[in-house]
């Protein structure tokens, strides 16, 4: 039954770029080295750089860190990661709006994942492109801010279909924003049973320690399954 | 002088489409219509929608306006804007991050132009994609909330150099964000020095006026150009 008073119309299928094999070819080499890679996926400003900073702040004297910053431009987000004596790199996108498994094969080969043992990708600020590519990272991991709104699963439904972890992110202005954190966290679950969801500020430290938890159980169940 | 402590690898090159010719058809049709088209443009969760409610509440007594819903799944904003009375189609994108001419010229066709004076595109939720795409509208409005921080305009220069105005919304949230209005207009006027800076919240109506005017104007010039 259609109850809508408007029309939709389908105007394109998804361009499907076919980048299994290089995804694979990039897994294979993080086993090799050792190295747990997370891709860090979000909208502009939901706060991946300020989230990343704190959560190398609470690793790096557990692990050895590197970070590939992906950016359309600018090397804002490198300078700030780099000041905390981390290995960093910055990709350069040149306008297109995802990382695919190739570019992050290439990052890799300027990183020099030799010796690390946690990877950061911060990937392009984008909720809808990053979410089709599989670069090869071993997770997935999502960044949703109070000011979005709880109705984004809703919209960007692929993005919550392929994470292994949605933070809910900017708790702390809470008081301004109209969040449901349970409908919000149902709306995921709806569409990743498996999905686990985790409401932080990377501002004020305010559940932190759920996601750091998080990290480190997942590194290690990675590390025991090579 | 290179004082990077880090090096910065060009991964792509800009993917180009070449989708002029059907801009410029658009842009005909539109002409001979004598409707003139904003394209809306914002990272999810700007508040495009509900600029557009707002703006729809202020001016369907003046205007009769369409809207075309661009989203990559889901008809919850068209569901809302229709609640409103107006003519509005929603537009899958199936995935894709952006609307070129031709999904927008298909999505004219849909909508059906005859009579309308004002049409609002509402483009997919992106601050990259969206912006390399002419689509034929007379004019670019881009949408940037306070929560997404005043440093956008150097990481997503594009959509600040191509936009006629840039609406600084939710200045209602603005005690809990450290934002600087003229900082962020600085950074925007750098890339664009000819587009106009209105910040206002869509929420409680403050600022408004400003947009409502703008925009008129806009209208009127163009329609006193054909």
């Amino acid at each position: 039954m259609n109850d809508r008073a408007f029309e939709i119309l389908e105007t394109k299928q998804r361009v499907q770029a076919d980048n299994e094999k290089e995804a694979q070819n990039v897994r294979n080499l993080l086993r090799e080295k050792k190295a747990f890679m997370v891709n860090l996926m979000a909208s502009p400003g939901a706060g991946k750089t300020t989230l990343l900073v704190r959560t190398i702040r609470a690793l790096k004297d557990v692990y050895r860190i590197g970070v590939m910053e992906a950016d359309v431009d600018s090397d804002v987000d490198a300078r700030t990661i780099s000041e905390l004596g981390v290995r960093v790199i910055q990709l350069h996108s040149g306008g297109l709006c995802h990382m695919d498994a190739d570019m992050t094969k290439r990052g890799l080969e300027g990183l020099n994942p030799d010796g690390l043992d946690l990877i950061f990708l911060e990937n392009i600020g984008n909720l809808v492109c990053p979410a089709e590519f599989d670069t090869g990272a071993a997770k997935k991991v999502m960044i949703l801010s109070v000011p979005e709104g709880d109705d984004k699963p809703l919209k960007y439904p692929l993005m919550f279909s392929v994470s292994d972890c949605l933070l809910i992110n900017k708790t702390d202005t809470c008081a301004v924003f109209d969040f449901d954190f349970d409908a919000c966290a149902q709306r995921a679950r709806k569409l990743n049973p498996d999905i686990t969801v985790i409401p932080l500020s990377a501002l004020t430290g305010d559940g932190f320690d759920a996601w750091i938890s998080w990290l480190k159980q997942q590194a290690e169940d990675w590390r025991n399954s090579l």
